[in-house]
């Protein structure tokens, strides 16, 4: 079984496109071919037919069904991808294909990325042993050019279609969708699992709820995992910050309030400069499109109260264990809102010269 | 009469609160007072009782009503305001008061601004000469701390009330809320328009359409003049960019989509490195509110057509032409939607090294 979450991006590249009709359709596939330097994006109906004919040069080349490969580019938008040059590279890379070249391919999927991500779990699912390997790229989060965010994931596990689209879906919300380095999304995004039953277990499907949940648990420990290391390779990042907004009304607006935040430059800048400077935390909160009470926030760096009553508290020793928490590299921000049972958490990270030195002149 | 339009951030610093409250009741104000340094924003009930005193304070000195002075402060938030500062330089203050003060006043609100800003226009009403000077301080677009966006004009016109409500809220739309250099918001900005009516006009009104037109445009070229010297002086901006979606289906949707463009870190640090990669451009079109038929769009670089029906043009003459224009220091990138008849425009800046630098450890 294979089940994907794509970009939500109404500009999709042709993979894209492809793929989610083929996973639509079939619900499984055999192989994914992946590709750098071309986005094959915005490149209209010819787009689609050479996302189709490289597909097809795999599936020959491995003698599955053209409908059983799953296509991922990433690079640059708008050129044409060259058919020939996939009809020369396929052979060669089937025939290298190995069960001990996972770290090869996440090394090759690397764009701007600084280091290859990878990330394993083995489980136990009623006496049998199920393993789960999955890989990234992506550093800025999520960038139309070279910087798209490609995970695949590949499991062992017995699994039924529809859990394992549920399960992965519920666990890119909580992984993938909570993180941020510029608030950009990519016209070629994508996480892809695939299954293929081989560790024998029980079929986990809607009458195993229990072997069903450890399986969840180690594929949201992969999918977090993969996020974080996502972070803090952002591009040109020094700092990886958890903002956790509590006691919100709803959870949209808790989820609202701590992605403007997260975005916010002026927070970002902050944090790059070891700043306490909350006023910025507080102005993009109340720019948000969360509604709480002003006169209740309360707002903590690590456990450092910094605000109570909609106020600051002010003073010296606060300010300096403030600037303390800011000089770590990984640190939380937490807003409580005193409004409600609803949070949100999201993972950011800072703005540094250097992100503007690598997206400057990218493609030169 | 006086008229005003303040954040729409939900945390409001004390002054704007104090004068949103004093305009709805009385529509009038014959002094502002203004200081930097200290936003007077999350300082609770201590806060609004200093910004009654120092409005107090300038009331008396000036033989006026308390509640006919407005407030305006910028500076860092969370922090008391001392009375007794006022205090001191009230007197002194309001001997200086001149009618060829303007200028020093546009330069004593600048923070981070590196000029001040100031816009004059002389018009005829009915053989009457009407006289409007703005000036506005702000150079990131709207910055939490001493960035705030605070803009003040005076006209010796006689308008009503609802007449001069009604144009200060049109045209700040189509300039102040038209602009952006990093997508923040303050809890301090304001605009206030006073208008104290010794030009002698007949009076601006519903029965004189004519004559508030001529007002309108005048007070639209002072507004949308002061707010492009905003973006021009936007902190570390080395470009003006004008973005134009046109032919969305609705207004909102262009809106969305011209500002999602606008406030990209993507595509404004291409900006800054003159790479017309207009793969960004597309993908925050796409990630935007904005519904439209991703096989129709059309964009172009001031007259250089860079993408037709969805897709790429491609070639290296057309790339070179687009790279002359992302030379320039001011173009505009124009995205037709073919999709109806509705259009927005936004005016943004560059994302460059010195914003992170000046953002970076602004307290300190």
């Amino acid at each position: 079984m294979t089940a994907g979450v794509f970009t939500t991006n109404r500009v999709k590249a042709a993979p894209v496109v492809l793929d989610m009709e083929r996973l639509n359709q079939h619900g499984r596939a055999k192989a994914i071919l992946v590709n750098s330097g071309n986005a094959n994006a915005c490149t209209g109906e010819r787009g689609m037919e050479v996302a189709v004919a490289t597909s097809d040069l795999v599936a020959t080349e491995l003698g599955v069904d053209g409908d059983l490969v799953q296509v991922a580019s990433t690079g640059v938008i708008g050129e044409q991808l060259e058919v020939k040059t996939f009809a020369q590279a396929i052979p060669g890379l089937v025939r290298c294909l190995s069960p001990d070249g996972f770290d090869d391919v996440a090394r090759a999927i690397m764009t701007t990325d600084t280091v290859p991500k990878t990330c394993a779990r083995t489980i136990d699912i009623g006496g049998r042993q199920v393993s789960l390997f999955g890989m990234v790229k992506g550093s800025g989060m999520i960038m139309p050019d070279m910087a798209t965010m490609l995970c695949f994931v590949m499991t062992d596990a017995q699994i039924a279609f529809p859990e394992l689209k549920a399960l992965v879906s519920e666990g890119v919300d909580k992984s993938f969708n909570s993180i941020t380095v510029d608030g950009d999304t990519s016209t070629n995004d994508m996480v892809l699992v695939m299954a293929n039953g081989m560790a024998g277990n029980q079929w986990l499907d809607e009458h195993t709820p229990e072997d069903r949940e450890i399986f969840a648990r180690a594929l949201n420990e992969i999918f977090l995992d993969l996020a974080l290391k996502i972070v803090e390779d952002g591009e040109g990042a020094t700092k990886l910050v958890t903002i956790k907004v509590i006691h919100a009304r709803d959870a949209d607006g808790a989820m609202d309030a701590a992605q403007t935040i997260a975005n916010s430059a002026l927070v970002k800048t902050a944090f790059f400069g070891e700043d306490p400077n909350w006023g910025r935390i507080i102005a993009a909160l109340g720019r948000s499109g969360c509604r709480f009470p002003t006169e209740r926030v309360e707002l903590f760096f690590d456990d450092v109260r910094i605000m109570e009553n909609g106020m600051g508290l002010g003073g010296e020793d606060t300010e300096k264990a403030a600037q303390e928490v800011f000089k770590k590299d990984t640190f939380t921000v937490t807003v409580d809102l005193h409004d409600g049972g609803a949070s949100a958490e999201v993972y950011t990270c800072d703005f540094s010269y250097d992100y503007v030195k690598i997206n400057a002149d990218y493609r030169s």
